[in-house]
């Protein structure tokens, strides 16, 4: 059985009480209706996950709802193997929430709106804490121990940069997606950064450039395929393969 | 360079002229604002693409488009290897939508709502015909020459039944995708058939029918998956797996 799951924002220890108030509260007591001896699980969505019970439960304004929670136990989970580091250019309106939810599901590391030649959405502050907690409610629904990380934009040269620039013993594999690239080989890479390009795609240059850096360029698909598709498509596949040992 | 794609509703032959309206010229006339000498591609979605030359525009009406265009080249492509079938219970809303969407994408052949034990969504006639428009304008849009197949729902244990009972000579590789699954291993199968539960999930007693009928049982991911991303995500590293040969 599941039990109902619960973020919270920060860590807990076994044996302490927890006042947890407004939506998560709200969502559990009147959405769910659960009463006093209905176990919880926590999520802190930095790997810890604790086992509680709720004890009792309080409504002290119109929509203010509380509850006291006692944790039983606490499980810290590893990190996801490999971490899987998505940079993609983010696409128009809602499939930036797709994305996040569907990256989520697959079990990606982390998502950076990229930025590159051809790259015409430049997503805001405000646009990203908004994905920020939706990535944060989808982690929570697929049971995630750690979420989805929302990261701030990055330009591909920043990106490759960064890669190459990753200490020698936890080196970071770069993989640029392209109709033009062969099968995914799995790397045995801890940390395996992804590139996804925008709607018109990358630009020669650009996938030379990445080339360069020491990407692969692998083909997930024979189709053209949306950015929302092309990533869950590529994590899917980079997943399944790694996951083999 | 990608030429503007049109769907027509036969096959044509190479030196035919032939006149088009409705929505596909409109879109091209009016949308894309094409002029005689453009080539166009048309696509009939049963493996056709046809080079064609616009020779001549025509507005009768307020939003009566035509346009004539001559075929000067036929090519006729083969059906994707391996065909793969997904049946998977419908989701929610619009979430149908973007399953259809994912899946032309990703390169599946077909999509049929599945009905099992905990199945909500049960899709009417004139959904399913939206649907199918829906599966034809998104195969255009990813230039596929065949369009994924929306068809008619089917039970689980008619879609065992029809699996076992394909032809010796064109066997009908069963896979259901659950998390208890292990890795999937490429069966070289021309005809694959996936298996997508609800989103209560699969009965135990469901999962054993399959198993007898000769289903593997495989796991495309560690977390709870939406019907459309499980579905998508099978399908990638299916067809990942299967194009390696």
């Amino acid at each position: 059985m599941t039990h109902h799951r619960v973020l919270i924002p920060s860590s807990v220890q076994a044996g302490a009480t927890l006042d947890i108030s407004g939506e998560e509260a709200h969502h559990a007591l009147r959405v769910r209706r659960l009463a006093p001896g209905a176990v919880l699980e926590l999520l802190d969505g930095e790997g810890a996950i604790a086992l509680s019970v709720l004890e009792a439960t309080d409504k002290r304004g119109k929509h203010d709802w509380h509850m006291r929670v006692r944790i039983d136990e606490v499980r810290h989970m590893p990190p996801p193997h490999p971490r899987l580091e998505v940079c993609a250019s983010a696409p128009k309106g809602e499939a930036s929430e797709q994305l996040v939810d569907q990256l989520s599901q697959a079990g990606a590391w982390s998502w950076s709106p990229l930025v590159c030649a051809r790259t015409e959405v430049d997503p805001r502050e405000g646009k990203l804490e908004r994905l920020e907690r939706h990535a944060r409610e989808a982690s929570k629904q697929c049971g995630r121990a750690w979420r989805l990380r929302v990261e701030p934009r990055i330009t591909l040269d920043d990106a490759l940069a960064e890669a190459r620039g990753a200490p020698a013993d936890d080196p970071c594999t770069l993989v640029l997606a392209h109709v033009s690239g062969t099968p995914y080989v799995p790397t045995g890479s801890r940390r395996i950064r992804l590139l996804v390009g925008p709607v018109g795609d990358f630009e020669e240059r650009e996938i030379d450039a990445a080339r360069r850096a020491g990407a692969r360029i692998a083909c997930f698909g024979e189709h053209v395929m949306r950015i929302e598709t092309a990533c869950l498509a590529a994590a899917a596949v980079i997943l399944d393969h790694e996951r083999r040992g």
